[in-house]
């Protein structure tokens, strides 16, 4: 997608420097900067320190740092060293073991004077998967956002409310929850997005209004209280949201304070659509209320970070010293607030039946 | 209530310096700020520029307003002139205009020469009202938390979750949504409240967490979005919120996100109560959807105010310069989500029956 007009991926290989490169999110939006990763070491700390973010992202970001790893070292040892290093840089995403388990057992049945190739060949084709995973979620939720164009009357734009950043800076190009929204303006259609803060990280705010704004996407940033407003207003034709784990009964855990807007939703008969990747449907977790919830650290509620007017960057208390703070991370939309979800295999209903119907 | 465990009101009369105090509000949490009052002028700033805020609190602090504005001049120019400052100094809100009427018309009626003591007593009057009012509404919601205290079987206090600040600092002393709360902690229940920051104001922390920490009541802090996962996880025993203006259908008016937690709590078979004194009942509105929302400006949304941990003020972006964004400061609950409201004159149905039957 655009930054400044040019095209960019969220991570690629720069052939004539011999390094990968990425976007240094932690300091977007108000610095874009792109940062060279020339060692395994330097891959840990990318993912580790959330240089890059978001599932998708994460994984690729592994396959690239084993090709890093056999550039030092092509030996058995170096392939289950960068294993090692690499699944417990951020034990939590799904993604990233299974990316590692992936990459690692291909380069360990390959010859060792054919793995610095091969893993440069892997993390290329895992990048282009990535990106056709959500070229195809594109194409089919656009089928939905055509149907809503189709129904309007009174020419306005179809407006969709998002929630966190399931956008391209998440995967490596184009996003999940942001394709169908990317693919119906390429296809001529007239969208808008209301754009969720999403504290406490404001994912919203920092990555996906910036994206969609640099996309020319027209959009407004909303606290996360106002979405349920709107909708009772009229103002909301559909939510659609990414997901980091979905049930296969159809409930979809996604980031805290989805569930709020689902219910808002199907208060107000708006569609809700869950946009994910057949990769995040967990086929052996039966109920998604099941799925553990992470609590992160307090200070994330406690503190924001921001710029001054000055353009310095600062991070605020926003209450006093001695109050505490809970945060989980996470919430699970029941399957019954859920219209359909939209996957790289299809749109589905969110039921044992819809979910079963994309198992290969 | 207690700050550092000593007693306040949020605005009171010096008799020695012969000033009205407040608390400027719009320092908190960081710094408690006590400010003298001395004329119509300061009171008219002290509102307009929100040193006080919350519907009753403006009101009463109107009165004062009256109260310098005889000291100054007690003739009927005088009288008219406080009047249309103070009405002015906020115009939506409702309390504003209710206080100013009540009091121009008692001193118009009065001699001249009585109205610099009739100023003085119809500010203390409507000051003990409102502290009466929230104490009944205390006493009524208080029944509700016992008996959610009675059915407990496994030691956990009641928790309840809260919205905004209906504290005692948006009164003159034990606020609205927290006198259930401040009442049930007087009365040996063991009580906890979940605080939801409330952007865009965060209110919740920077008001309804600091107010709760001195008076001693425990709480969590958590971002807008938790609620619903909270109530989920089997964590919250009710909602209480306040109302800024209630339909005579029982559709609820209040701090923008206060429908999401209702509807939350109805999906969780939570009890959602709004408490609040009669006088804010709209007996004239038949729909609560009716009500106009006001529209507040953008930068709320983009901005967020703190403390850096060097103890510097400081107002950050969260996002870059060109995200536009849409900052409505209130949403309206349908009665249908609403299990009881408590008024000062009983808990009542949110229906045009329940709403009728406190109608003097």
């Amino acid at each position: 997608m655009l930054i400044d007009g040019l095209p960019y991926r969220s991570i690629w290989v720069d052939d004539k420097k011999d390094t990968v490169k990425i976007i240094d999110q932690r300091k977007l939006p108000h610095i874009v900067e792109v940062v060279d990763i020339k060692s395994l070491k330097d891959t840990v700390k990318a993912i580790s320190e959330m240089y890059v973010r978001g599932a998708p992202l994460i994984g690729v970001t592994a396959a690239f740092g084993f090709l890093l790893a056999m550039r030092e070292d092509t030996s058995n040892q170096s392939v289950e060293n960068a294993h090692e290093c690499l699944i417990n840089a951020r034990p939590t995403a799904v993604n990233l073991a299974w990316a590692c388990e992936k990459v690692s057992l291909k380069l360990r049945e390959a010859a060792q004077d054919e793995r610095k190739d091969l893993a440069m060949r892997l993390a290329k084709e895992l990048a282009n998967e990535d990106i056709q995973t959500n070229s195809k979620i594109g194409k089919n939720g656009f089928k939905l956002i055509k149907h809503l164009a189709e129904k309007k009357t009174d020419g306005s734009p179809v407006r969709i409310l998002t929630h966190c950043n399931a956008g391209w800076l998440a995967t490596v190009d184009r996003g999940t929850a942001t394709a169908p929204i990317y693919e119906a303006a390429e296809q001529g259609i007239d969208v808008f997005v209301w754009v969720d803060e999403t504290r406490p990280r404001n994912q919203g705010a920092s990555l996906t209004a910036w994206e969609l704004y640099h996309n020319k996407i027209d959009n407004k940033l909303i606290v996360d209280n106002a979405g349920g407003h709107l909708m009772q207003k009229g103002l909301v034709d559909a939510v659609i949201v990414g997901s980091d784990r979905t049930a296969s009964n159809g409930d979809v855990c996604n980031k805290i304070g989805t569930y709020l807007k689902a219910l808002a939703a199907w208060d107000n008969e708006i569609p809700f659509y869950a946009a994910l990747p057949t990769s995040t449907i967990d086929f052996n977790m039966k109920n998604g209320l099941d799925i553990p919830i992470e609590e992160r650290e307090e200070d994330e509620v406690l503190k924001i970070m921001g710029e001054t007017e000055s353009g310095k960057s600062e991070k605020i208390n926003i209450t006093i010293k001695g109050i505490k703070a809970c945060n989980p991370a996470f919430d699970v939309t029941p399957a019954k607030y859920v219209t359909k979800i939209i996957t790289d295999r299809g749109i589905i209903d969110p039921s044992f039946k819809g979910i079963n119907s994309i198992k290969k």
